[in-house]
């Protein structure tokens, strides 16, 4: 039992003077009479609002276990996450995704999953049916694009099964595409950067969710359409998509969010109903999470000042878990996982410098040069003439080009992706990464041979994770070795070894300011204009190959027979 | 397609100048620019709004078969009803639910399943996994408190499942009973008379559905509540709980539900958002019902005013299936049902008149009278000295004082209670009826126990209905052969019958204006202060016998043995 607290009602959005009854991990009651029993929380006042709830957070942005996730996210206030954990997905499949959530059993956090939605439909279908399933996780429209039937039948099984379909709608607007998205099933959408977007969502059914990742901010933008739209209460929530381990550390989570919705000038409780309430009715989750009324799972936080929301207390369901900012359960003894998710880096062979060589002829040749920018994924192809000695670029660091691979890493295919890249700015020494989306290969970048080599072995060796390597020697390191993309340790430590990364990465002279994040969206072929997969450069839209010498047909280097 | 059309967003409650592209049944997209193909259905400009969903009703109240029933509600713009079958389940157990909702297959309505929550529990649960089950339906407060044990478990399975448990709390104010309702699932209530009623529903965690049926009507006492906050748009919906065929013909349905809160001061497009969106998403059915948003089934309803609210032109699934008010499709052919659901009035032996006899001494007596009143369900009990000669009352009839009975008409066990009762005023003749909650045994009233016997051998002849005896003679009756609740004609046919039947009643001398809908409350034991069941008068509360005569330990007229 809480006794003397602020109850906020998230249904009528009102506060309430009273005392809140918990049974069996339920809220059972308010109720201002009740006599004090034996275990008593004296809120002396303070606020209690429910558990905050994700709508929609890739787990893997943190590069954490979801042991080591709830130790940062849970004395913040978040105690429910809608987790779409396609990352680990891509590289393990389903028995990935299991394998992830699994650890939410062992901790005070609720993970709810959004089926990735690019899984193999069988596996897809089978994980929707696990009792925390709540929808398919986003599925872009190229994606679905270039497989209709197979997204219409998996989307009609959702809902066939009482399950919703996430929405992925970057940068469309109102018209056909959109319609056609919610025709199919998307019942949300977490990409709306602007009011019109928004606006358009909501009309077509969608209710949306309002991201404030560590890349992309849109709350600022989308919180005046909620303030001027009080009818629209429940067609809004809010979601992190993806937060980085130090973002978290440093400005927080959807503690953040609702710091930041107050200061946009939402009423505290509303931007606490979308933050709870309306992301559980959304997901179907209402009769458990998301309200303190009766029936529901006693996930709540105590604080005394919603503007500062730092929660004095949070309560999972009934039990105590943090107190002042500080977890309050005992850290688990660290956690093993099956040999077979810790070792997935496999290459299929040792590269060697001479295998490295770009396949270009001496001379002047002119090339394709993917451009990266700061501060935006996009990324921009650059036609230009460079002199090539020896497959090599001569000089290309002093024009910022700087060689760039993308190795199949998970069956050791031996095939590689070959390219040239800009932006990175290195004056030295290679980074390499097995954070690479969406198939999470092997990327590395460097000047010279001999150090993109180093970097390479140092990632095969860790089996995962980030290097930088600076002339011969590696100068950090940050093992992921849980499917290449996740760290087994806690997030401070983590948070210290990414930041040593990135110093040591300014070092070689790199001008990008989250220069691994950057690497990770070289891969990336759906994002305009164009993404380096295994099999070489490929236009973003028509996901045609765009060969690395201009007017080849080809500049695919395939080394499966040495 | 329809062209040319002001369609509601029920999402935004926002009117968009469009033309709604349909395909396979459901909206594919709204387009402004599109060309005309050949199925068009020029709307020249008219409103475009979802078809109206009824959030709680039991389809027997307006004793017609669901196909029957689709005639008079489609044409009006109810297009989906989510029906509580609990009188028929009471009759005939789930397969009479089934039987029932087995009609919607063969008419353009849709129907959704509040399960009995009375029903056998693991009857209950097999209903439940039906694709078209939405939730448990009402269960009252005695009922759960009877067997708490039985509903907590079926309620749980119910929320395993994803379905809801719908409340019922009549009467009840903020306090821990209420709490106890909503912690044991409750989720919505249908049964608030008042505002504060339904800001402690709200409180505790549910939606509230503003029920204006034929008797109860409390849309005008609810609607200030909604139009005073608009923050709570999505936490209401309407219903009819009980609705006539009379007052289906004559005010409306959900159609009238809407002119009445527009005329009580709501904007259209909230009151249409009530009606369909809200009662959708309550009943995790949005996907599919509820809006005109690409992807939801095309549920479309024409009209030129939306404060008239006559519909010009009704598409159900694409289709147009009413115009200008009138069904546009064939009635099928007579509706045919297994013998076992026409065949329900077992009475286990003929009644003879001297079986009738009160069970009391001649001289005077002190009994307990139950005392109906007009509009009211609500049942008083008198306590009176009469003069008792040979069985029967000196003068009953001068001091409005009738014999009623309940007899046991399903199993044949010759179970029958006796009782008295006021207000009903018959100068002559004998009323009786199998419509009467909640176990819709034989209910029969009258003057003379020659009377009485004739009503009950017409009932009996007919299997089920209602009958009007006046000496010796039959002059109304109204069959209703399916499940002794249900009659087998169309609804303009059957709403004259019951006039015919409530004039033959007002023509013995008939004080009560609905005289058969009061005899139908005289056995529901649970509204207080008492009922008569086979058993005898049972008090409301504690469910005690009462016995008829003051100071005696039993009034039961056990006839098992001749």
């Amino acid at each position: 039992m809480v006794t003397n607290c602020n109850v906020l009602s998230v249904h009528t959005m009102t506060f309430h003077h009273t005392n809140l009854l918990i049974a069996e991990g339920r809220i059972a009651a308010w109720d201002r009479a009740v006599e004090k029993g034996k275990e008593v929380i004296d809120a002396r006042g303070s606020y209690a609002v429910p558990g905050l709830i994700d709508a929609h957070t890739h787990v893997e942005a943190a590069m954490l276990t979801v042991e080591a996730l709830a130790r940062l996210l849970v004395p913040r206030g978040v105690t429910t996450l809608m987790a779409d954990l396609h990352e680990i997905g891509n590289v393990l499949g389903g028995a990935g995704v299991e394998v992830l959530a699994e650890g939410a059993n062992r901790v005070p956090l609720r993970l709810f999953l959004q089926i990735p939605a690019a899984l193999d439909p069988e596996e897809a279908t089978r994980l929707l049916r696990r009792p925390d399933a709540v929808s398919f996780g986003e599925a872009s429209l190229p994606r679905i694009v270039r497989d209709p039937d197979k997204f219409t039948r998996m989307f009609a099984e959702a809902h066939a099964q009482g399950r919703l379909v996430s929405g992925h709608a970057a940068g469309l607007g109102a018209g056909p595409w959109l319609s056609a998205l919610a025709a199919l099933g998307h019942a949300d959408d977490h990409e709306c950067v602007d009011i019109e977007q928004a606006k358009s969502r909501l009309l077509v059914g969608q209710r949306v969710m309002i991201r404030e990742g560590s890349a992309a901010r849109n709350l600022q933008s989308l919180v005046p359409l909620v303030r001027e739209h009080p009818e629209w209460a429940d067609l809004f929530m809010f979601c992190t998509d993806d937060r980085t381990v130090g973002d978290i550390l440093e400005r927080g989570h959807m503690d953040d969010c609702l710091r930041s919705a107050i200061r946009y000038g939402l009423m505290p409780a509303t931007a606490l109903r979308m933050a709870t309430l309306n992301c559980a009715v959304h997901h179907r989750l209402d009769t458990h999470v998301g309200s303190l009324a009766p029936g529901r799972l006693a996930d709540v936080l105590l604080l005394d000042d919603l503007e500062a929301f730092l929660p004095e207390m949070v309560i999972v369901g009934g039990e105590v878990v943090a107190r002042s900012g500080e977890p309050d359960w005992e850290a688990p003894p660290e956690v093993s996982f099956p040999e077979a998710y810790l070792n997935t880096v496999h290459l299929g062979r040792s590269l060697e410098e001479g295998g490295l060589r770009l396949p270009l002829p001496d001379g002047e040749v002119s090339v394709r040069i993917l451009r990266m920018v700061p501060h935006q994924i996009l990324k921009y192809i650059d036609e230009e003439t460079v002199t090539v000695r020896d497959g090599r670029i001569h000089e290309g660091q002093d024009r910022d080009i700087l060689k760039i691979l993308v190795i199949e890493r998970h069956k050791g295919t031996k095939q590689i992706g070959i390219g040239l890249v800009r932006g990175f700015g290195l004056r030295r020494g290679a980074l390499a990464s097995t954070v690479a989306h969406d198939d999470h290969n092997l990327v590395v970048i460097g000047v010279t041979d001999a150090d993109i080599l180093l970097a390479v072995k140092s990632i095969e060796e860790m089996q995962g994770g980030l290097v930088v390597v600076d002339q011969g020697e590696v100068t950090a390191r940050v093992a992921l070795p849980l499917a290449g993309l996740i760290s087994l340790k806690g997030g401070p430590d983590l948070a210290g070894e990414l930041q040593a990364a990135e110093r040591a990465a300014r070092d070689l002279g790199c001008l990008l300011p989250a220069p691994f994040m950057a690497l990770s969206f070289v891969p990336l072929v759906g994002i305009p204009k164009a993404g380096l997969s295994e099999f070489g450069l490929v236009d973003a839209v028509t996901y045609e190959k765009l060969p690395l010498r201009i007017g080849r047909s080809t500049d695919i280097f395939t080394a499966a027979d040495p």
